[in-house]
């Protein structure tokens, strides 16, 4: 780690930001979070690049793509630079997310505990026959408890509970074979921006934006982690 | 989105592999396998970067850091690459996986496809209490169904089991209150791979490696899209 070029200084500002640039400022975000929980109020380049495997170079460039946040001596405030990043992502404000689907993975997305703590709030559920969850008599099916219970509907009522509640995003959490066609009734309802549980590349319009979530990927890079670690020793 | 300078096309090949290359590793991989099974043969460094919102510069970089893949004139061909990718990634040979914990996210990923088709098999899940689950009387508790149902031991197996299977990687799909010790018994096990859901950062020994699937992030990152194609129209 560490030593890379001087070249990664430059600042990027003309250039559209990129996804890497995107997922780093997530990660950023993440540890500044853990680091005000642990008690630390800054934190250098160096650190800050060391605890995610970055250059020094590289964390200033990404945030110096948005401005100048780096106080000389000092370092990054965590304090001052969480809602910077949060203002760039866009989650300053908290997003009303619906969940379509609640199988084993929409009642285990239901109990995420990640979600509000970032800023999104899963405000209702939908699925084919919400009858089916276990519910006393005449109530509305719910799911999760206490606070973080959310109401289930049937999908036919999407379109008006997106519109009622504001909901921008949705999770889709069906199986593959209901995918695009769930994913087109939530476009309909205007949704604009669908996490996509399901193993299926969704044709979507223009307007849409649609991130897939492979967990695959994930044991790809541990895999990869493993066997190199593994060659080291 | 095209013109990258030249200076992405240099080789690598003295530098430790980022985790930022391996992460594009698999994005490439599961390019190529769609492509094969839309009956594409071969693709240029600057489609398959489109596909994926890189510079083609970007592509032939990371491909160049492992050797010289690419034909003049042709490309890429998605036969040769896919098998090289997998190599590189460790997961030209099937990995055996543990499931700990069999909640609604363990139930959720036992029935998930997308892990064999990549090369990971979940072969026994473990649970404190594995007879909580209905099974028939006197039966080995399993969850799934037919040729993906798996064994679910109690957590005070898991050394002999993982010894027994060759287990190496488990996933980390317990309560949060739990992940540390469960993790610890993983490790004590045997085990050197955890991808861990468990929303907190753990503890590990130096050579076990571990990542950490936050859902908060793809929520993030789908805000910004959202946020930012809004902002375009």
């Amino acid at each position: 780690m560490g030593g890379s070029s001087r070249r990664g200084e430059r600042t990027d500002r003309d250039e559209p930001v990129s996804k890497a640039v995107v997922s780093r400022l997530s990660l950023y975000l993440r540890e500044l979070q853990q680091l005000i929980r642990d008690g630390q109020e800054t934190i250098s380049s160096t650190q800050l690049g060391a605890l995610l495997g970055f250059t020094d170079a590289q964390v200033r460039k990404d945030l110096a793509t948005f401005g100048q946040f780096g106080h000389p001596g000092i370092g990054y405030r965590c304090h001052e630079l969480i809602p910077v990043i949060r203002t760039i992502l866009g989650t300053s404000e908290s997003w009303r997310v619906a969940l379509l689907g609640v199988g084993n993975l929409g009642r285990a997305l239901v109990g995420y505990k990640g979600f509000r703590k970032q800023g999104f709030e899963l405000v209702a559920g939908f699925d084919l026959d919400p009858n089916q969850l276990e519910t006393g008599e005449g109530q509305q099916p719910s799911l999760g408890g206490g606070a973080e219970a959310i109401p289930i509907y049937p999908i036919s009522e999407l379109a008006t509970v997106v519109r009622q509640q504001g909901i921008r995003m949705a999770m889709l959490a069906v199986p593959a074979a209901a995918a695009q066609s769930v994913a087109d009734q939530a476009v309909a309802a205007g949704i604009d921006g669908i996490l996509n549980f399901a193993p299926v590349t969704l044709n979507l319009p223009e307007h849409v934006r649609c991130i897939g979530v492979d967990l695959a990927i994930e044991l790809e890079q541990l895999a990869f982690a493993v066997v190199n670690n593994a060659n080291k020793a």
